[in-house]
C-alpha cells in the first residue's frame, strides 16, 4: 500500500475550500485498502489571541462546520498565522502538500505559511488562486495581490502548483422570471448584465467539480511548478442564455453592457473605494466591477488565454475526467435540487 | 524560397544589440540563396526633439556605429517612442518580429512600442530582458521593471518571447596580476569578491554567442510565448579562478564576501540613492549589488532555478548549438585578441 499523502489546507469551510476537502475525500484508487489517498488537516486560523485559546479549547472546534469536518476524518488544527514561525513550522512538518483557500482580504497570510512550508520541507503548496484567468497585473486588484504572492513563493523557490479555475456554474444563472432559481443564487448577487454583444467566452467549471480536480492536481508530477487551469465547458453570455431558456421554458430579458459604461462601473466603486478606504462591500465592489470587466468583456477567461499566459489544462491533463456539464447543472437546478453557494454560513 | 523574416530591433548600439545583429546577420540556411534570413531595421531611438531631427537629416545617421551598420545593409529607421502611436504603427507595419535591447534605464519606453506592436500585428515582441535569471520580483529592483513590462505585455496579449542570457564572460573574469587582461576588462569594473565559499553556481555565456541563439530562437515556434534561458557553461566562481589560474599560470589572490556584508552593500547603495534619488551612479551601485548578491550569493541564476521559474533552455531547444567554451575563451583573452564589453563607445 502506497503511503497515505498528508495535506493541510487553510480555508477548509469556504466553497472553494469545501469542495477540496471533498475532493481529497472521495478520491480513491482501487489498489487502495483506504477510502481515500489523503489524509487532511484543516488549518483553522485564528487571527487574534482570544480565538487562538478558544480554539484550543475543545468546545471551540465544535462548530458545525468543524464537527461534519472531523466526523469525515478531518483533524482539525488551531494556527496562527501571525504567530511565531516555530510553531508554524512544528504544524507542517510531516505535511506533503500544503493548500490555502484563504479569504481573498487575508492573501497577506499566505506569506507566513508559505514560509513555515518553505522550511518544514513542504513538497507543494498551492497557493490561494482559484480564480477565473485575469492577467497577473493591470486588470483586477485583488489578483496583483495574488501575483505577489506567487512571486514571493518563487523568490524562496518553494515548490508550487498554481491552480485557476472557470467561473462557477453556481453564480453563473441568471434569475428566471418564475424566481424557480432564486433559492441557490446567491442573495447578495446583483444582477449582472451582459458583456458586449454576448459573444464573449468565458471557461467555466461546477464549484463541486473544482476540489476533485484539485486532488489529480496535487499528486501530479506534470503540474509541479506549473500553473493549471481548469474548466468544464466555455461558453458566451448568449449561450448561457440561450441554454438556460431552452432548459427552462422561459423567455429571459437580456440587458447588454458596453466596454464604457463597465469601464464606468469600475471608476464608480473605485472613487466610492477611495473615499472610504476601509469599507469591505467598496472593495468587493471594485473586484466583482473588475472581475465582471474581465471575463465579460476582455474576454480573458478562455483556454487560450490560459494557454498563452503558460497554464497546463485540466483537459489535457486528464482528458477523461467526468465533470457535470452546465446543461446538467442547469437541470439539477431547476429541477429544485441545486446547491447555491455563498448562502447564509 | 522562404520569405525574408522583417526583425526591427531597438538599441542596435548597445552591447547586446550588436551581439543580436550580429547574429541575425550571421544567420544563413543552405536553403536560402540569401545571405541571411532576415531584413533588419535598426530603430534609433531620438528622445528629444532635437535629436529627431537630426536623425532625420542624413548626416546625423551616419554616425560611425550606424555607418557600420547600414554598410551591413541594416537599414536605420528614426523612432520617437513617446511621440505619437500612429507613426510608430507605421514603422512595424510589415514587421515579423521586434527586439527590444533597450538601455535598462529607459525600460518605460517599451510600452509605446509593445502597443505600436500590437496594433501593427507584430508576430513576436522580445522585450529587453537579456538578463541573468532573477526572480522575478524582491530580489534586484530592475528586473521587477522588467517584470511590470512582461505582464503589460501579456495584459494586452501580445505574442512574446522573454530572453534571459547566462552571466557574459566578458565580463566574468578577474584581473590577473601581470595585468594581462586589464585591455579588455570594462575599466569601470569593480573588483568583486567571490560570494560564501566560493561554490555557489551560474551560469555563463559569451555575448558573441548570445545573438545567436536570439536568431534561433525568434523564429523558434516552440518558444513563443515563452521564457527561455540562454547559457553555454555554469561554473562556480572557485571554478573559474581555478580555470584562470591554470590557463594563464598565475596565482590569483580570492576574496570572498559573507551573505551579510554583501547584503550591507545593497543597504549601502540603497541609502546612496535614496538620499541622491537622480543619481544614476547611485542607481547603477545599486544595480550591481543587487545582482550579484542574485548570482553571486543567492545563487539565482542557474539552469535549475530558471525550470523552476517556468523558461525552457537552450540547452534542450539546440543542444547541437556550438559555443564558445569558457576555457577557449580564457585563451583568447590571455591571448591579447579578447574584445571587452562596454569600452568607450
Amino acid at each position: 500500500m502506497a503511503p497515505l499523502i498528508k495535506v493541510a489546507i487553510v480555508g477548509a469551510s469556504g466553497e472553494t475550500g469545501q469542495s477540496i476537502v471533498n475532493g481529497l475525500l472521495s478520491s480513491s484508487d482501487a489498489n487502495f485498502v483506504c477510502a481515500t489517498n489523503f489524509i487532511i488537516y484543516s488549518l483553522q486560523i485564528a487571527y487574534i489571541q482570544q480565538e487562538i485559546k478558544a480554539l484550543t479549547r475543545p468546545e471551540s472546534v465544535s462548530k458545525p462546520i468543524n464537527e461534519d469536518l472531523k466526523s469525515r476524518g478531518v483533524e482539525i488544527v488551531p494556527v496562527n498565522l501571525s504567530g511565531p514561525l516555530d510553531k508554524l513550522i512544528e504544524v507542517l512538518s510531516g505535511v506533503d502538500v500544503v493548500i490555502s483557500a484563504i479569504f481573498f482580504g487575508s492573501l497577506g497570510d499566505e506569506i507566513p505559511l508559505a514560509n513555515a512550508a518553505k522550511a518544514a520541507g513542504v513538497k507543494r503548496f498551492v497557493q490561494s488562486a482559484f480564480m477565473v484567468v485575469i492577467p497577473p497585473r493591470g486588470v483586477v486588484d485583488f489578483r496583483e495581490k495574488k501575483e505577489e504572492n506567487f512571486n514571493y513563493i518563487q523568490k524562496i523557490r518553494l515548490p508550487y502548483t498554481y491552480i485557476d479555475a472557470g467561473w462557477w456554474y453556481q453564480i453563473t444563472l441568471p434569475r428566471l422570471p418564475s424566481g424557480r432559481l432564486d433559492y441557490l443564487l446567491p442573495a447578495s448577487q446583483p444582477e449582472q448584465p451582459i458583456g458586449l454583444d454576448g459573444t464573449v467566452p468565458s471557461a467555466l467549471a461546477d464549484i463541486r467539480d473544482v476540489g476533485r480536480y484539485v486532488a489529480k492536481i496535487i499528486t501530479d508530477p506534470r503540474a509541479l511548478n506549473k500553473k493549471v487551469h481548469v474548466y468544464n465547458e466555455v461558453h458566451t453570455r448568449d449561450q448561457v442564455y440561450d441554454l438556460l431558456e431552452s432548459v427552462s421554458g422561459e423567455k429571459l430579458d437580456r440587458q447588454y453592457i458596453s466596454e464604457a459604461d463597465a469601464k464606468g462601473r469600475i471608476e464608480k466603486a473605485r472613487l466610492a473605494l477611495e473615499q472610504n478606504p476601509a469599507d469591505s462591500s467598496a472593495f468587493g465592489m471594485l473586484s466583482v466591477s473588475q472581475l465582471f470587466f474581465s471575463w465579460g468583456i476582455r474576454g480573458d477567461n478562455t483556454p487560450e488565454y490560459a494557454a498563452y499566459l503558460g497554464y497546463l489544462s485540466s483537459k489535457d491533463l486528464y482528458p477523461d475526467f467526468e465533470f457535470t456539464t452546465l446543461k446538467d447543472y442547469m437541470i439539477e437546478a431547476i429541477g429544485g435540487k441545486g446547491k447555491g453557494v455563498y448562502q447564509g454560513r
